[in-house]
């Protein structure tokens, strides 16, 4: 049964039009088109604010009395995306965790480059932390350029002095911008979605005058000293697999607390594909006890 | 109190007078002291017997009906300790996952060098399946240099045409004898039991002739493609960290599923001391579920 359900995922995949390399305008319409598709459950609720002056987009499971915060970043290369466009996975882990996900809205490039992402999502922690939510009730995640963004924003709010978030959860991350792993080239051929050549038209967009290996812009090149637990989710048919491994060396090398979760045969953000492949539905469960424990062991 | 906990261990561990890199007679007696010091729990059962004709410990749980065995592996740089030693360990994955375990007394360096340990694991092997146990009812485990050992039973019995078992447990695994990872110098401050210098000298004596490279003494260097999943745990305080951590990255490159769990603050096997640290006590558990589910997924 999974098996036939990774291969039609992975057909589906390779049959779209979306090309992370191309014309940005674009891009963000057949994105935005292919995740419309997908229908949210029945009991999502979402709303919109604004969070330290940012935009945001909460999300949350009717009936379900929320304990913590994830502060949810979604993916797109920096480039492309919505918070409300990543609502479905997002509310797969607030149902999975118990919580209520606000997913911030943060400025993309090339429009706006780096560090005006970093910026939004220490605005919108900040502003978290403002209206009483303390640190250790909040969780930090996101998926693809959403989790690299998820540990870069963890370095920069401990760069403030702010009280840390619980945890971290990255599904998929993207950590190097230089695009230095072995799997950008390895994993080419089985990469039904994500192409090294796509993702580094998007790093320059991004990075724009800055160093790609800036630390904010790679955190895989950061001092991760002092962040909370983490734990890293990815397929193993990504050319970004590597970001993960390396990621999660990277972080244990430095004293972190790492849970690190190859699923082999799976394309960039299984997660994102619960309804559809049991792989997803194994992950997000495990990501969801993960945060859970992290937000209900309180400091001591 | 975790905290407390590590800093009792840790200093426990630096008062003892185990050097892994002295005299092989000796160090042989001290670490069985050690390890007889600690009590096996009341309802820990143990035999003796032999399995494709290898001497074998096993270890049950009182009044806990097994389903699955586990083929355990103890530690001890490959001219150390017993199966009998590492019984405590093994009765505690016994209980977390209901199995029983078949602890095998494999033959040690110097006096066996490679590949005779190799030999007696899949001679073990062979021998649970001629018993009638399938190699989906079997784990293979193992600690520090047992967790290299399970690897490399893994691809001999794969090389062998056997059918493989459901998933390979590696705690703080020893896979790369040349000890060429970044840790073996970056935490040697941080590790109280474990020394590059001690294990370069066992490295030798285990591999006698042979390259220190060879994938059947470094399974690291190993071609793991089809080898089942992989859960591996480590302390943050390890000179093996990186083992465990470019294990992991490895074996996910070749699209093996792999789960990796590093705990930061904590020594080497730190799994071997659930009775007096919490983190023990919790990667245990994580270790008893994975084993648990591997059993239980049966092929399709």
């Amino acid at each position: 049964m999974t098996e036939q359900q990774r291969i039609a995922l992975d057909e589906m995949l390779r049959s779209l039009p979306l090309d992370l390399g191309g014309d940005v305008a674009e891009q963000r319409q057949l994105f935005a088109h292919m995740m419309e598709s997908i229908p949210l459950a029945g009991d999502v609720v979402t709303g919109s604010g604004r969070l330290g002056g940012v935009p945001v987009v909460t999300v949350g499971i009717e009936g379900v009395r929320p304990r913590g915060t994830i502060l949810y970043f979604h993916g797109g290369a920096y480039t492309i995306g919505a918070a409300e466009l990543s609502a479905g996975l997002a509310s797969e882990l607030a149902r999975r965790s118990r919580t209520r996900v606000v997913s911030v809205e943060y400025a993309l490039a090339p429009e706006s480059p780096h560090p005006a992402a970093v910026e939004d999502a220490v605005a919108a922690y900040r502003g978290l932390l403002d209206s009483g939510v303390p640190g250790h009730d909040i969780v930090l995640a996101g998926e693809s350029a959403g989790g690299g963004l998820a540990v870069a924003a963890a370095m920069a709010i401990r760069a403030a002095g702010m009280p840390g978030p619980a945890a971290i959860y990255a599904a998929s991350p993207w950590v190097d911008l230089t695009l230095s792993g072995r799997s950008a080239a390895a994993k080419a051929a089985a990469d039904p979605s994500v192409t090294a050549e796509g993702l580094m038209r998007r790093a320059r967009d991004y990075a724009g005058e800055a160093d790609l290996r800036d630390p904010l812009i790679s955190p895989l090149f950061g001092d991760l000293t002092g962040l909370p637990p983490l734990l890293v989710q990815v397929g193993g048919n990504e050319v970004l697999l590597d970001d993960a491994t390396r990621l999660a060396a990277h972080a244990a090398a430095q004293d972190v607390s790492v849970r690190l979760e190859v699923t082999p045969g799976v394309p960039h953000v299984f997660v994102g594909f619960a309804a559809m492949l049991d792989e997803a539905d194994v992950a997000l469960g495990n990501a969801g006890n993960f945060i859970r424990a992290a937000l209900d062991t309180q400091p001591g």
